[in-house]
């Protein structure tokens, strides 16, 4: 059996537990990539990158469109993997994007994102999870404090912090309309959480994380290692965030007329497959988290 | 009886009417102050003015400490101008603070803000509403879209925009801890609401506000007449916001640790006294909206 190198949930009090895997796992076989050793040292940093414009205004569109297309498709499909808004046929996300032999697949293998992902991760990589997020003006939900690897951990198995999360932002993030906000440096620890797993905990917590939060004291003290400081990413379309698998990270809700939507994919490293779950409860659906058919990315540029 | 100037929740469907008051009343015998022409003309297009750093660093500190002993002592009273947190004895504000013979009556009076109140409102002036706030960090709700003079009018016979909020603010605001936002230049429409108003529409109101709300096609509007815009009011605490009475504004939530409190006075010309409510319903009480033993204010130095 694995060795549990981060423990949580487990009954126990919250407690802070200092991070025992590299937050850029350099490897010269994958040192070449969009990269520079500056941004590198960045995400090392910070446990995130901001990179402007990656992907130009047509492609933006394009993206965009192909958004609205999956959404309108799946609107009168009731599936575990799109997730509407409470009693309505709006829909806010759809998973697993990246099987979807069109589109999305293609655009998960884009050399630009995967290739900063192998440079990142210092291995060959694949998706772990991907989803489509589309969430409107007026009513953005906020989305409290979390590490994903915690959950991604404890409920999926993934044994070491060696994935990176890549959101494709497509519409312009501002200060006023919920961006993601990142306690720079956070990453470099692992805030074990109170509390026990509940079955089935997914099913609520895609909507309201309960379990798998971070206490007051932890957050406070986290800040306090930022110089207090909290980050915002903020920019225009086209714009790729990359953000370490334990950096902690929430954003606000949303009132402001600006609606929000990005593509999102988790890049876990070949070597760092999920297993069973650390909770000992069944692992979490395939959309959520893949274990089958994992085959490495091959980059198309 | 009063004509009704700014009909709302008059059973009609939302719509935008020009504002037919002054933004600021220019009186030759109340422009001495401490406001700059460029500051009052700044005041009259975005609808608000943040000055940093009015009050000191000590004065700061005497004033939190009045206003968490001020909560203290309300803390087992139970009484509507006390507003606690839903199942708690942890209280977030205290009204009517301006009455309290003391420290807050005192500052109510203070001539860098009721002189500057003065130079806006051109009269004399006197508070309709006052309050201490604190918010505490990781949990502060967010505070919907909405113009005060909307629910003034309707549920407190505010003929007249010819008021301004004055927000001391006694925490640093930042981006990230659910700084006011403000539609700049909002204040020169009139977002009359659908609906009607619910009798002791206050009680759950002050919590949640559902009437008096402003439709999403009128809020699209507002921000495209700013060019997109919406501001916030970040800055060192000591500093002071004051803003018209029909600016559109709100607030998102606050998961930072930051917490934030501020005192806050709304000055009313001594010109634009209450009448009986538009919405045909009995006003609202006296901690919410001041009628009796209205008294010009003479500034203290």
């Amino acid at each position: 059996m694995t060795v549990d190198k981060y423990p949580s949930r487990t009954g126990q009090s919250a407690q802070i537990m200092e991070r025992k895997d590299p937050v850029v796992h350099r490897n010269p076989m994958f040192s070449e990539g969009p990269l520079s050793d500056e941004e590198l040292n960045q995400f090392e940093k910070n446990g995130y990158l901001f990179l402007e414009r990656v992907f130009n205004e047509d492609e933006v569109a394009i993206m965009k469109s192909e958004l609205q297309r999956t959404m309108d498709e799946n609107r009168h499909r009731e599936a575990d993997d799109v997730i509407k808004e409470p009693g309505s046929d709006e829909i806010r996300s759809v998973f697993d994007v990246h099987k979807d032999n069109g589109f999305f697949q293609a655009l998960s293998k884009n050399a630009r994102i995967v290739q900063a992902a192998q440079q990142i991760l210092g291995s060959q990589v694949y998706i772990t999870q991907s989803r489509i997020n589309f969430k409107p003006g007026f009513k953005g939900k906020e989305f409290y404090w979390h590490s994903d690897f915690e959950t991604w951990h404890v409920e999926d198995g993934m044994p070491n912090m060696r994935a990176v999360s890549c959101s494709i932002i497509l519409t312009d993030n501002y200060e006023f309309n919920g961006p993601l906000m990142i306690i720079p440096g956070s990453q470099n620890w692992y805030v074990s959480c109170a509390g026990e797993t509940p079955e089935d905990n997914y099913k609520t917590s895609l909507q309201k994380q309960e379990i798998g939060v971070p206490d007051n004291e932890s957050m406070r003290w986290l800040v306090e290692q930022a110089d207090g400081k909290i980050d915002r990413a903020t920019g225009p379309a086209g714009s790729v965030l990359f953000f370490d698998c334990n950096v902690m990270h929430g954003s606000s809700g949303n009132i402001s007329p600006y609606p929000r939507s990005n593509v999102f994919f988790v890049y876990n490293s070949i070597e760092n497959k999920l297993e069973a779950p650390f909770s000992g409860q069944p692992p979490r659906p395939e959309f959520l988290a893949n274990r089958e058919n994992v085959e490495p990315i091959t980059p198309i540029r």
